[in-house]
């Protein structure tokens, strides 16, 4: 497979604006692959958005120079925010956890299999059940408890931001991790913080949502991973699923199913970032 | 294809009802031709639930002895919750209908098609919109507008609820019914006025579903079937279903997509009902 | 809602058709709405599809010399075959259909409802039952039985292709229509005729697919929309779709259940179609 | 959770037979949890299929003598093949893989969660890359080469015939394991090995099945996962899904999204088999 560059693009919409950026990749030798637009109406102006796939061969530029040489020539001019990344490349990640594997596990394997652009550089626990597996896959495992009796969360919080630092992460996988990120640690990875909610938002938001699911009584359960913001359960949407269930379902074999739901969420989700297929926009996202 | 009888029992859990019922049964000379049975062990006591579908073939009871025998020799010893229907029994069913053609026009084409067991005795609207297609199928329907000066909203209920009665009416199906029905009109059919919501309850409860779904930026939309209560949305569900909606879909996509969802959901969970596989236990309900 | 416009393109692939196709609509005052575009990489060249929906609204052209001025300046230069499209016709159509109503009556309803931009001139079936259906909705009903005793099926046909081209039809749908049709009268509507096959195609070609999926203790059943060609049940697939079935669903339940989708997946191909989305390329359909 | 039994029943059908296996169970102070039965009408006789989940609290057998009790009062009797298991039990179960680690990691994941009533004993592989990675879950890994000029593939599958003797193995799963079973090994473990083939089965039987459902131009891939029989693809089905592909996807991206497909539909059907869910009756199951 040749290396490919992916541009993700978002601005108020104006007439033009596919044009000049089909204009731009002809212009430098390159082949549009893929092109994928949304207007957004809604509002007080419609907003333009487009994620562009264009092959590397024959094109003048070198990568290094592609980037700024968009930004100056196309996107100061039309005010777009632009990002480009290369197919090549490995987003660095991690994945925090607690006690159950299912997240971890499907995402760890994932990546030994091959499927993942992502560099899994660290994983992060408030527990230490999982260490041994990470070790065996040789990726570091760090267990910081909450409840250590140096300081709380706030400090544990600290500590796992350094260890974020230090592995160089630009992307953060909330895989059943049972702790509430606090404001100052979500503002240091905005839109990069990708967390798993076992209910089909926005049902049933809050603890326990399998016991509420099954209190009302409903046909399906459902899964949704979001960007992680303030509020908690209210951050833009990338992915959701359900399954259905029935009469003979109790709490326990709901939370049985939701496991294969949970999984499988979060996977698609982290693969549509991954892929840079995400634009966030207000407090929704357009996934290409 | 040869008459069945459905009996539908609910009691509280206690050994030896599943032999009870299938020696009852064999012991009249009956074959079992499909049994299911769940039991709830969520609250107080635990709660058992059963279908049994059996052949009349070689009975040695005449059909109408076989509810009145079951009741004196099992039921009432029991405390079982029996009710008991015949295959080839149709029952009678009135459709209430506003402008929105499509849960109405749906259901009227399945009974076309002999595909419900369900006497459709009469159409009432509170718009003339459907009239001349209604009397194309040889089905009546009654016009009977809320806001026409002479009483408003209660007497025009009441009106409605001479119609239901003068038909002989015994399952009533909102087919997207845009009127609230008061507890009064609830209670003369109490479990057994069928409603269809267009959203995945409890997710956007009240007006507008589908403006809320977008606003939220779900990623899928849903709808939900449920009998009718005081509470509004709050009915035991009955089936619901999602669909796969995207950032290209505005209000209107919304609600077109919708349009599909809410049909089959509604036909589901009439057809369940019409079959007899419908037993509601607080405010959830056990569909066989 | 304003009139758009919806070109559908394909031709070999090059540099540049995306930036030729958006000067095009730039250049004369119109703006994108919507891009889908796809380059199918498989045989001996790679091969360009795109579907571009534009305003009209600012356009310096009139609506009438479009698509002519199109084809000059960038269709015929770039090899292009193109087909354009208003957003406000309604495609002539015509419905075969046989004894079974499920997927007829589905047509008529959402045309009632205003769902299609079918403007639906004819049914033409092979038995007498729906003229009462169709007359009531003022659609013209033409029964052509087959064994009449004049001529058999050449003939029959012959009368067929005649009413249809008495009402102008451009779009053929066959909604569970149980002839097959002949190479001529295929011909006579290349790509424009829809058929619905009762199987996920491949599997199960030929008759009685519910008897051959029960045979085969499949756990889904599958329908296919496809285009009709002289090779039967193996034209371009438009749309498929799966139901989950078990053991209890006999030939008769299964057939009762594959209705529904039949329905829903003959429903959404004619949309598609209708809808100016679906390309053929070789035994294949691009449907954007 | 106490502990309950499993009885699956298989038997010509006759009148009585449900309340045969009530009145044992109540009769002995059990009591019923769960009872799913099923009536076969195709074929030369009706045949009876019974799963019957009851708790052994109160019951007045020891857990060794349940089964023989009820084969001699019950099974014996009446013609039954039965099966007793209780739900505290593991089944020794050895997993088949190659190169791809989707489905062998996906399980041993489910393992290590505890999801499964699994015993994984032994994994064997063609290959050795996985070695490593059971090692590291305590897991023996047997690489059995097949080309290994000591007499090819039948004293391959000599060599692990013996491996899975010598680990007492009574579930074979097959997790893409890319080798054809010789009848005399599929003789050795009949209705007990779980194969996964990567299409909706029997559309594409054979080799390369994304390639031919490409080539095709299909809207949906499948994954099917049966019981391995003499005849490639032909066993009996015991779990199937689909899943929405495009005509974007090429043969590499429907391998992609075939593996998620492939994984969860194996996972479900090693679940029924491992639940004592399934009956094999013919070429089909029933899976209750």
């Amino acid at each position: 497979m040749t290396t490919s560059a992916v541009l993700l693009l978002s601005c108020p919409d104006r007439r033009g604006l596919v044009a000049a950026v089909a204009d731009f990749v002809a212009g430098h030798g390159g082949n549009v692959l893929h092109a994928d637009q949304h207007i957004d109406v809604v509002g007080d102006r419609p907003w333009f958005f487009q994620r562009v796939e264009f092959s590397l061969d024959g094109m003048d530029l070198p990568r290094a120079e592609l980037e700024p040489t968009f930004r100056r020539d196309v996107a100061d001019r039309l005010d777009m925010a632009a990002t480009l990344r290369f197919s090549d490349e490995r987003t660095p990640t991690a994945i925090l956890a607690s006690r159950q594997p299912h997240c971890l596990t499907d995402l760890l394997m994932r990546w030994y299999a091959n499927e993942l652009s992502a560099d899994v550089r660290v994983v992060v626990s408030n527990h230490p059940d999982h260490a041994e597996l990470c070790a065996a896959l040789g990726i570091p495992y760090v267990h910081e408890p909450v409840d250590d009796g140096s300081g709380g969360k706030p400090v544990q919080e600290e500590r796992v931001l350094a260890t974020l630092a230090e592995h160089g992460v630009e992307l953060v996988v909330m895989a059943r991790y049972m702790q509430i990120l606090s404001p100052s640690f979500i503002a240091a990875y905005p839109n990069r913080i990708i967390n798993i909610h076992h209910s089909f938002l926005p049902a049933f938001v809050g603890a326990n949502p399998y016991r509420q699911a099954h209190d009302r009584g409903v046909k399906l359960i459902g899964a949704t991973a979001h960007y992680a913001t303030d509020d908690l359960d209210e951050g833009p949407i990338i992915e959701q699923e359900t399954a259905r269930v029935n009469h003979r379902d109790d709490v326990a074999r709901l939370t049985r199913a939701g496991r294969d739901l949970e999984t499988i969420v979060l996977a698609r989700a982290v693969r549509a970032h991954l892929e840079h297929r995400v634009l966030v926009h207000g407090r929704k996202t357009v996934v290409f």
